[in-house]
């Protein structure tokens, strides 16, 4: 299993998500308020790209089922009932409801990171071991898509790409397997680091950015509140007043759910 | 002074660069093998893109005392008396001579990299606390340029760049006030992870790439050899056999030795 990591969605090739199992992070705030409305009984999460998108999806469903959420620069969208803080979508809000959704970065991300995948499923620390015992079912070949925040690199999305890369290892047995010590004659045979494969397990093979981002989430270890408080996102976020929103994003597996986007929808099937 | 790294040359635009103090890591080996050259008596360092151009040249200069070195795919190129590997420059070879390089990627990325900024250093981790001087003598801006492997994002490069982060925190005085902590209202004023600044000088303030960076050189800590090995280049080289290369490129502070890239030329002024 080869696992690759995009940094920005500027990186987004078809020939790079083309029959891979992908998963697009947008941890402040998009990813994680999707699981945390599908976790909560929401039906199904309809990511648009624009306002305008969002209002004209909202119209057509027809149904007071349905919910209109999304931010621009952080703060809700004109106009909108709800904004893009998971802490607004608890159970009474979103049990048996439609979210049409619309965010700066995340939602914007999620059809060209689905575009040739074999599958692309939400991820966020919410439910970072969850996705990662799915794709370790998949064994499909391995790319994690960070949104970033207005096309940069951003350490929070990275940070959960690491922590799944953590988790795959985990399960692949190899966690402390990775990393090639001098003299050993087994790595000199691999192309990159990688477990060992394990009976009827092919090996893991990290790309470097791979090992970065998981040696970052071993750096952090399992108290991720800090690395918000390091990201610049995360600053402004602060600045905004949203600090119980970082709090509940930094929640780690707080929810066993692996949401699947598909044809413009996105479920737990 | 903000700090921002370019994971790829592919990253570098004019308005990144401009009036900022740039570094370009090559680490295996380029730029290991420039600075060592230097180190050993070398006199001056010419980097060329293509092997037709530093036999071009090497023939203009019209002087014996000029070696001609360089690799493509790792290996001697065709024809070349030397490599790229740094421990073929000692001072018995490169005392009063003019080397004149070609490599896959680093000598590549060096003119790139110049293009509108107010110096160009060439670093690596043999130089890195010194380089990390330079730049805080300067108090410029700073980009840390990554030259990358094959256009792709390299452990090795972005580890160096990483420790020349630290060693620049270090110096601020603030390599313990990094990263905020919840309920710290100073940090709210900030828009981005910095240090205290100090009397006379101001905050450094680092992108969210240069966090990660900086937080992986922290990880791997002062012993750099494992991140050779579990890097793709890093095994590539070691199958060709060349594991005393990445000993040598990984020795921390060994040289105290700021080159200095300035129309064509590499030189320590």
């Amino acid at each position: 299993m080869d696992i690759e990591i995009l940094a920005t969605p500027k990186d987004i090739t078809a020939k790079r998500l083309k029959e891979k199992a992908a998963v697009i992070f947008d941890v402040l705030r998009a990813t994680s308020t999707i699981v945390t409305a599908l976790a909560n009984g929401c039906r199904a999460v309809i990511p648009a790209k624009e306002i305008a998108e969002a209002k004209r999806i909202e119209g057509e469903l027809k149904s007071k089922d349905v919910l209109l959420g999304g931010e621009r620069g952080g703060e809700r969208a004109p106009g909108f009932s709800h904004g893009n803080s998971p802490l607004e979508y608890p159970q009474a809000v979103v049990a048996g409801k439609v979210l049409v959704l619309t965010t700066t970065n995340g939602t914007r991300a999620i059809r060209p990171a689905a575009k040739g995948a074999a599958v692309l499923l939400i991820g966020s620390l919410l439910n970072a071991r969850a996705v990662a015992g799915r794709l370790w079912e998949l064994q499909n070949d391995v790319v994690l898509v960070c949104a970033g925040t207005n096309g940069n690199f951003s350490l929070e999305d990275a940070l959960a790409a690491g922590v799944v890369v953590k988790e795959i290892l985990s399960l692949a047995g190899g966690q402390n397997k990775i990393g090639c010590r001098e003299g050993d004659p087994e790595n000199l045979r691999r192309s990159g680091p990688a477990t060992e494969a394990g009976p009827g397990n092919p090996p893991v093979i990290l790309s470097d950015l791979a090992t970065a981002v998981y040696r970052l989430a071993l750096w952090y270890g399992d108290n991720l509140l800090p690395a918000f408080y390091d990201s610049r996102h995360g600053q402004r976020l602060l600045r905004l007043g949203l600090a119980g929103d970082l709090e509940h994003c930094s929640r780690l597996n707080l929810y066993d759910l692996v949401p699947v986007y598909r044809q413009g929808i996105i479920t737990v099937p």
